[in-house]
């Protein structure tokens, strides 16, 4: 997502501090004195300006949440949304999906969101997709056992190709619908749904459960 | 499907009278009379007339076929197919889908196989679907620990209904395709996959393995 460099930047960051993780392996170690580990921890990967995450952590006070988003225009303006919400069960982290599992300890996350990411539609780029086995490895690691990773785009091909990819690796496939919104199930819109919503295009979702085949799978990438 | 009524079919079916099965309640006792339990057995349900699976039958010769079709026209052009190519390795069965637990042992088949079945459009006819969990609970008791359904479509909205369904009774998906013909995947074709694939229409396809979850959620039914 390309923005205008937002004014002031660097100024509105520092207002936000307490809701911003640093992105450093010492966050592992903090880990656990940040977020209470009794309490059900949800990470959106890819969050964009957290409209999504903050509405979610909103609507759950008593679970933890953590956009992660490596745009930094995009991630201030979740963090201010947050900041003037007054949330606080919510944190920011600036970084790249790549990275999770060296800043982020193993098991911390109950669910994991992936919501209308990039769809890199040329078969060349289909590497670069968060939900191709090469990017989820960078990310599995960070599910609790009995977690689930919670996936919607309204991209016909990228819907597709993710079916078809998290099958082949042994993800336990439920809630799948090509038309999420003609269901009754509890779905907070984020900004680009809302949007491409409105103009008529079907909204597709998944969850995925990891099963053994999951992790023997990735291991050997 | 609809044809018209074969020219002497009762005199046409007497000649091919070897490669049929009674659907009676016998069957069961005399199964393994008929087809050698050492042997893997593949059912298709809803053959129509019988390309398929006659092709298969001449693939796997180690293997044991069973054509299921209800319209007796139709079933007479699968066991023509048989008869002129001199085939050992199937059998045909005149019956709806409904009463074959009633006639087939609990754990006969290694593979079931549905191709292109009706896809009941309406939403107040979906309970006819094969893929509709009410469909399921009669043949799934077929299915031997371990096999699997292995499920073919032109007909977009039924794929849908049938990941969401499957999914949702716990059924493990792989092999999910939206363009089979794209992939290099071992496939033989349908008569009405060879007609509607020539006019552009993609194929898809997906393989689902039941689960604990899904016996018990059938169970309760």
């Amino acid at each position: 997502m390309r923005l205008r460099r937002k004014k002031n930047r660097d100024i509105r960051f520092e207002r936000c501090i307490d809701l911003t993780l640093e992105p450093n392996s010492e966050l592992k170690n903090q880990f656990y004195n940040i977020f209470d580990k009794n309490k059900a921890t949800e990470i959106e990967i890819g969050s964009g300006k957290g409209g999504f995450i903050t509405q979610l952590a909103k609507t759950l006070p008593e679970n933890n949440f953590i956009s992660v988003e490596r745009v930094k225009d995009c991630i201030l303006m979740g963090m201010e949304k947050a900041k003037s919400a007054g949330l606080q069960n919510i944190r920011f982290l600036c970084a790249d999906a790549e990275i999770l599992t060296e800043i982020l300890p193993s098991g911390c996350a109950d669910v994991i969101y992936i919501n209308f990411c990039d769809p890199w539609p040329k078969s060349a780029h289909a590497k670069r997709r968060l939900t191709h086995r090469r990017m989820i490895r960078h990310y599995l690691p960070l599910l609790k056992t009995g977690g689930e990773i919670r996936f919607k785009t309204d991209n016909d091909g990228l819907f597709e190709f993710s079916l078809q990819e998290l099958s082949d690796i042994g993800f336990e496939l439920s809630d799948i619908t090509f038309d999420l919104h003609s269901t009754d199930t509890f779905n907070i819109l984020t900004e680009y749904e809302k949007r491409f919503s409105q103009m008529g295009v079907k909204i597709k979702r998944l969850v995925a459960r990891p099963t053994d085949k999951t992790y023997q799978m990735i291991s050997k990438l």
